[in-house]
């Protein structure tokens, strides 16, 4: 060891001993999002993360509602009028969609005869055309609005079932609807679709405490869902910002990422089966509970992440992982890039098992936070640093994964592979190193225009399109790249003076066209819905996208089930 | 704590003290297997585990084999014959294929045009039609025999692409083949299918040591993997016991499932992207190196299982993890099934983040190995005990994993999960206990007559369906019940001094009648094949059957890929 090293290890681990001493309770996580309530800075990144929020009322669920945008700041997204106001011929969308879209001609229009079968099947009260309809008809953010005319809550499969056999003979379109907290306009009608949503159907149906396979309906909220397994000594393999009203369905049916994925892997590996209802109405049961069932194709898999455009998820089984109560948070200042590729490689191996977080942040973003946030603090020397990691391990053994962690920390050190690092000694200073990470979003936001992107790259090439973005942009953006390290998933974001059409020029389509060429993913975790329909190609080959194509009409051949998203208009028949 | 429960804790304690002091490295594993050679013992339940095997060269691969069963071992499954002495027209199985089934006349029959075309894109060398076929006609155990005339060799996806496309202009049928080591005849043909075998596809395209994702050509030997792998430092998410002949194609191909299931997942989890030819020759580029990516269907989940009946998967991108050093055995008996449940509950808990296996073995099977092997000794107090449970454990740091599994033991003991239990104390021990588990099999085989059923059931319900067998079976035969607990996966045996109709009678349709009641599974890890074809219905609703069945028909119209295969022959037009 050179001289040099030894100081460097000295001075880490008199860090160490300062800091180190206490430990992390999984529980901080949770206050912690309670303590911010309503705040952008929730970080997950599944919920659209640059404005101030603040939570509604919806579906008569008043102690939970969308994360839905304050209107005052976003002036630029929100218009007054509500759907009932809009023609039904014509979509309203801010942002990517390319250009206006038609209403397709060949799907009927809503009439009465309609709603009084619909009563006839849900009830009178289960079919909603009151002021629910204006929540139900926007995202939170109200960057897309449509206007239907009518909201359905089917309490049963049969009742699901019954609307689909109905609307398909009728060509009537249909939106199906959890929790609307999406970012990509999958959620809400473009037009008059019917809108199907699954709030009613919350019940849980079964819960294996050996196996640890959860079956539930698929109106049931996330968060209630956490609570139920956490009762039990088990955890949720997927969590969300936007848990509070994200509904597992909808959760599945978009592939929702989330903050578990590094260490629980995505919900193809953790969702064992689903319940589905066709456009026609037929119920296809994949409602499997078995690790293991190799007959034949495995055909829940097509419905994971097709955004409602397949059928209607009514059932989930989930394999749930025991909880692990011992929770250890280290901030990292790394002078390089490739330094925190090794870190990253490094962690895996020594963390190995316990490793549950490792995210990243540049030094514009880091500058950007300590600006734009209050009582946010940088708790590493006041030296320059060029990136920041944050790692998180979970465990079984409080004392033991301390101890792993210090000598991964007190390693790394020593190799050159981290310059500066502090340990979470209790929940407040976790809480405020997920703070500085989570905060990216939201001080963006305060600091001007965002134009952002979400992107998955191999992890080696993920920061060169944020120095090229750089030099093709220069100073008069901030180019800020952050995001989760470990599942190699960017969020690069420019942040500028205003919103100019000049600078998107610049940004699009050179940003796709960039991920493209390093056979990256336009879309990381939050779907195509109706925004990014149209580029699909980007990311996936044509014979690909022709297959998905034919497959969407095979299962549902009138294009009822959420029409215009997911797929690119040129092949689907919409006219 | 009782006065008996301190007793119990005092004799298991000084059972640790005697036993436990050495710690136990992953090599063993491995260097368990290569001393076992070609025995039947791997244990690993993907390749039939009753008979007395040796290897034979193949595909001019002199180094490896396939597992083949020795023909005096299996005079019952044997024919001298071979595919050319045998009527291309007429299939020939063991077990159970529903009756005798015809060769499709839709079919074209290979003509020396046909021959000369293969010769053109493949060259002569790699269009086989001498004494190679006969190992490529008939699966390691003879169980299924085809008699296809041509075995083709293609070096690239270019020359897949070729061949498909032209067996598709002609209506050749065609037989996908990886290293035919498949249990339910899904990799040889039929009739006189074309074999496609992707041996000659064996390049590692490129590996990214950060983010630890492989991808490679589809028939790179798992083993070979494997080692490719441990010298970069990371391991396989799979492994087998024939991972010395089957190719990674073919294990995505039929979803092969192994002993790392229970702690790195499926393969629909772990597998990022695949290249696939179709039928007609197109090439399904799904290659994606990402850990996210929501745009649009998630097609590869359809090829993974499909046993090669929807396209020729050519290349695969798997997510692999770090290798870790840290290897712990434990032996240990339980009173009860509940007590084993509960066990497996408390190991999830308790041991979270390294469990890496937990298999089971009732007390006839324990017997039954006891009494059929030589060299074996249970190492437990000659106590009769019901159950008995074998836990792996995996992790980066020897002494804490070390640590946290005595503790465990120690604790489960004063709970009374386990009446008595050991802890392997060097590589032999280790390997000593996982012959115990592994020699089921081969001391089943050695016993007489067997009746094998792998099942997928809930935990809680899976060793009912072994009581309730040994009640309708009487005293004539033993029931014997072991397998993966830890995934949920029975192992169903049935020993009989000899082969008879009137027991078969009493088992089936018996057996996947009650799996099916449970809604288990009746293949968990082996596929359909050409055996369970007809049988899918015991597993899969209707509804999901006839949707496999248009997939099939949208991507394979002419049902050229792996005919009479995978789905019921009600639903596909061979005739």
């Amino acid at each position: 060891m050179t001289t040099a090293m030894v100081e460097k290890y000295k001075a880490f681990h008199r860090l160490l001993n300062k800091t180190s001493r206490t430990l992390v309770d999984r529980r901080f996580r949770q206050q912690g999002q309670c303590a911010r309530g309503g705040s952008a800075a929730s970080g997950l990144d599944h919920r659209p993360d640059a404005v101030v929020e603040q939570r509604v009322s919806y579906l008569g669920c008043p102690k939970r509602g969308l994360w839905t945008s304050a209107r005052a700041s976003l002036p630029s997204l929100v218009d007054g009028g509500f759907a009932r106001d809009y023609p039904m011929n014509r979509c309203r969308s801010f942002g990517s969609v390319a250009g206006e879209i038609q209403r397709s001609s060949k799907f009927a229009t809503l009439n009465s005869d309609d709603v009084a079968h619909f009563k006839e099947i849900l009830g009178e009260r289960n079919v909603v055309q009151d002021e629910r309809l204006e929540a139900a008809n926007s995202d939170w953010m109200h960057k897309y609005v449509g206007s239907s005319r009518i909201l359905l809550l089917p309490k049963s499969t049969d009742e699901v079932s019954r609307i689909l056999k109905y609307c398909n003979s009728r060509c009537l379109a249909v939106v199906p609807q959890g929790g609307n907290t999406g970012l990509v306009g999958g959620s809400v009608p473009v037009f008059d679709e019917v809108i199907i949503n699954m709030a009613l159907m919350k019940q849980v149906i079964s819960f294996d405490k050996i196996s640890g396979i959860l079956v539930c309906e698929a109106g049931c909220i996330l968060e209630d869902l956490i609570s139920f397994l956490d009762n039990q000594g088990f955890v949720m393999p997927l969590d969300l910002g936007a848990k509070g009203s994200c509904q597992i369905g909808g959760n599945v049916a978009t592939n929702a990422g989330g903050l578990r994925l590094i260490r629980y892997g995505s919900l193809h590996g953790n969702v064992l089966g689903l319940e589905v209802v066709l456009a026609n109405g037929d119920v296809l049961d994949m409602l499997g509970t078995l690790r293991k069932d190799n007959t034949g194709y495995d055909l829940k898999h097509l419905f994971i992440g097709s955004e409602g455009s397949l059928g209607i998820i009514t059932k989930v089984s989930i394999l749930t992982p025991p909880k692990l109560s011992s929770v250890n948070i280290a901030f990292l200042a790394c002078q390089d890039y490739l330094s925190c590729q090794k870190l990253l490689l490094e962690a895996k191996r020594s963390l190995g098992e316990i490793l549950s977080a490792f995210e990243f942040m540049d030094s514009v973003a880091m500058d950007v936070v300590l600006n734009n946030l209050d009582g946010v603090r940088n708790p590493l020397a006041p030296t320059a640093h060029n990136f920041y990691v944050l790692i998180e391990t979970t465990g079984t053994e409080e004392s033991y994964d301390k101890e792993k962690l210090e000598k991964f920390l007190v390693g790394s050190m020593e190799s050159g592979l981290i310059s500066d690092g502090v340990l979470a000694q209790d929940i407040n200073q976790a809480s405020a190193f997920w703070r500085l990470r989570e905060g990216v979003p939201e001080s963006l936001q305060r600091a001007g225009a965002v134009y952002k992107y979400d992107l998955s790259l191999p992890v080696e090439k993920m920061y060169d399109l944020v120095v090229e973005m750089r030099a093709r942009l220069g100073e008069s953006v901030k180019v800020v790249g952050y995001g989760h390290l470990g599942d190699g998933n960017l969020h690069l974001n420019i942040s500028a003076p205003k919103y100019d059409d000049a600078i998107l020029a610049q940004i699009e389509p050179f940003v796709y066209e960039w991920t493209s060429n390093h056979r990256g993913s336009i879309s990381a975790e939050h779907g195509v819905g109706l925004m990014k329909a149209n580029k699909i190609f980007y990311s996936k080959s044509p014979e690909a996208v022709q297959l998905m194509a034919s497959i969407k009409k095979l299962v549902d051949p009138k294009t009822i089930l959420n029409p215009y998203k997911v797929l690119p208009h040129s092949l689907m028949s919409y006219s």
